[in-house]
């Protein structure tokens, strides 16, 4: 579909989807058996790269040594693990990733250095290399256009489905296309840099633009989604960009940088979307909108502060229409607003207006908290800014899936 | 028991322990027929008084009302109901509250300035005052000094059990007293004043040094709860001083000062960590002790932040000694330390040494999630500051109270 309002096209596809791009993946039974835990995701021309990562104090080694990599602004490739974390393994934990980046480089034939690494999964288990080197190997050796779908796969922990966006615009009469995949259900939260996303695209940017392009992107969307307030050690997305497509090279802010970073931020929000409604035991998605803020920090503040209050999401779980607990998370976020001003929408329902309760319909309340996405809108008749938020209700399953991770 | 350690006596009893308190209670059918719902809490003599309240923007209109009393220093009444938090109902809310202090007052013959309201409950829901009039008229007719334990009832919530607290000592050769009463399960979280709680004393203390009195008792006790990350609107915590005790007045911030800051301190203490183990759907009380932190404010943070992460609170309940969650609460807490240096004990078990994981017995760890209270340690060995908070776990009841709260 062509988006109305912006000058790219959803179409279906993932990394693999932009000119140039292999990846291929392994089942190395990092921790279960039967299940592909390794991708490696590879352009087959240099490339620019930038990454955001985790404001955890605690980085996982993958984490570290992916940022020193793209200090030089480019990569070639990425390899992943699911099922160990590789955080809080000291001088090992960095010996272990460096030696997945050298077994993935030797097999490629590029650069150790041109290689990032990322891992997911339990944190403070040293990595089981003698299965991950093999696995890293075989994933390497395997690399097609084809292995999109298959790395989405790879890279899931708790997901119950695979996350993929893939968007095309044209630049300058090139046609350019940006792929992306991402995992995350757990351990998400607003205040940090994202979960694991991995974006591939042909278009030829700097590596300037680029980082620039994706810090806007990942604030508009892996930022404004929390699942259960814990920002993990292991965040990070990375986007690399091979110039396959042929366009002028974007070096700088303008036209074409505008359209390259807006279509970036769709694929981002779609991915963002998908691990909201994906959230660990989530039975729907909350669309938080925070309209009328004086700032626009202030509208970001109270929507992610409203997606992640546990006592919305468990009233969301339950059909309760209860928007006092609302303007409460709202209350304490930070965000400045008056209180005497406010209305609350619940979809297309007003259930609070100007600062307190009005008489509403709680049968129609009830059909749109039914819904698979439920919209909380606030407005704080206050000024010209907004933002929007994504989270996902809390259920019985949050507790299960949680309560016994380790085994 | 007399404390070893300390200059005071734990002893039973409540709000009318100490001399020249009287309490009396309704059931005023706010929300729940056949349930006390209004508190009185009167000294029969003058008394300074002081109180700390939430920080949520949006404050209830009891909290706006007693702040502004309490400028004066001094008060003599609370009146307090459950069931509904008289918060956003803007004019209407302010009238309502004034009136409830209003005929309090008439009935005990006191000025209404010096009467204190609070209220608990559901937000944005116009206080039924046909029922509340009636049921303050009761109240504060039947003031007795046997009414502290019926008190403590009265202002419960979701609460399973009510929490009452009373410790005496000497203050120059005169035997001072100081009990409280607190609600509080759900919407409870570091970052604010505290829930609702009511302290009296017959200490003579000046309206000053009660309230940096009870700043330091409130720092050290409710600002180191959580239970859902969600602080209320409604939070308040007051104490009133009638000076019976006939102690030298405590004017200046000397040892007595010392002596009744730290009694207090305890009672505070006693309540919240009975509001943490009451916490909704809880199962067992977590303990947080951050030790070897480079400064205060970094160990609160942190002991804070594991406390409160869901992750955390997810596997104490499912007996899953993850102590990986443990460090990743830490990291992004915005306490300082040093990632490769960490210990983390369960208990007495040692779980992670120096940043890292180690061997441990999962049987001995698995002794230690299996009791009441369950303390986690964590060491940064960077310094010599400390900070202990209280939470509790996270079951499948949490969801399942406030998956429909208001019906």
């Amino acid at each position: 579909m062509k988006d109305k309002n912006y000058n790219f096209e959803i179409i279906p596809g993932g990394v693999t989807t932009p000119a140039g791009f292999l990846a291929g993946t392994a089942c190395a039974a990092i921790k279960k058996a039967d299940k592909r835990d390794v991708a490696v995701i590879y352009s087959s021309v240099p490339a620019a790269a930038a990454g955001v990562f985790t404001l955890n104090r605690v980085k996982a080694a993958p984490v570290i040594i992916s940022m020193r990599r793209l200090a030089a602004g480019n990569a070639r490739a990425v390899v992943v693990n699911s099922g160990n974390a590789n955080a809080c393994n000291g001088e090992q934990g960095m010996r272990d990733a460096l030696a997945m980046a050298a077994e993935a480089a030797v097999v490629l034939g590029i650069p150790a250095d041109e290689v990032l690494v990322a891992s997911t999964g339990v944190i403070g288990k040293k990595m089981p290399m003698d299965k991950v080197l093999p696995g890293v190997r075989a994933a390497a050796g395997q690399v097609s256009p084809d292995g999109g779908s298959l790395a989405a796969q790879a890279i899931m922990t708790t997901d119950t489905y695979s996350k993929e966006a893939v968007v095309q615009l044209a630049l300058g009469g090139r046609k350019v296309t940006i792929g992306g995949t991402a995992k995350g259900s757990g351990m998400i939260h607003p205040n940090m840099a994202t979960m694991l996303c991995f974006i591939t695209t042909d278009a030829a940017v700097s590596a300037a633009c680029l980082k620039k392009a994706l810090q806007h992107a990942a604030a508009l969307s892996f930022n404004m989604i929390t699942v259960d307030g814990d920002s993990s050690t292991n965040d990070m997305a990375v986007i690399m960009a091979n110039g396959m497509a042929g366009n002028k090279a974007i070096e700088e802010e303008n036209l074409d940088y505008i359209y390259f970073r807006d279509a970036l931020t769709a694929v981002c929000t779609s991915l963002a979307k998908a691990i909201a409604r994906d959230g660990e035991g989530a039975t729907k998605m909350i669309e938080v909108k925070v309209l009328g803020a004086a700032t626009e920090q202030d509208a970001r503040l109270a929507a992610r502060s409203v997606a992640g209050s546990s006592l919305v999401k468990a009233a969301v779980f339950g059909n309760d229409a209860n928007w006092g607990r609302v303007i409460c998370a709202a209350g304490y976020s930070g965000a400045s607003f008056v209180p005497d001003k406010f209305d609350i929408f619940l979809g297309d329902v007003q259930v609070a207006g100007d600062g307190g309760s009005l008489e509403f319909s709680e049968e129609l309340a009830l059909q749109v908290l039914q819904k698979d996405t439920v919209t909380i809108t606030v407005d704080f008749k206050s000024g010209g800014c907004g933002a929007t938020a994504w989270g996902c209700d809390l259920s019985y399953d949050y507790v299960k899936i949680n309560a016994d991770y380790r085994t």
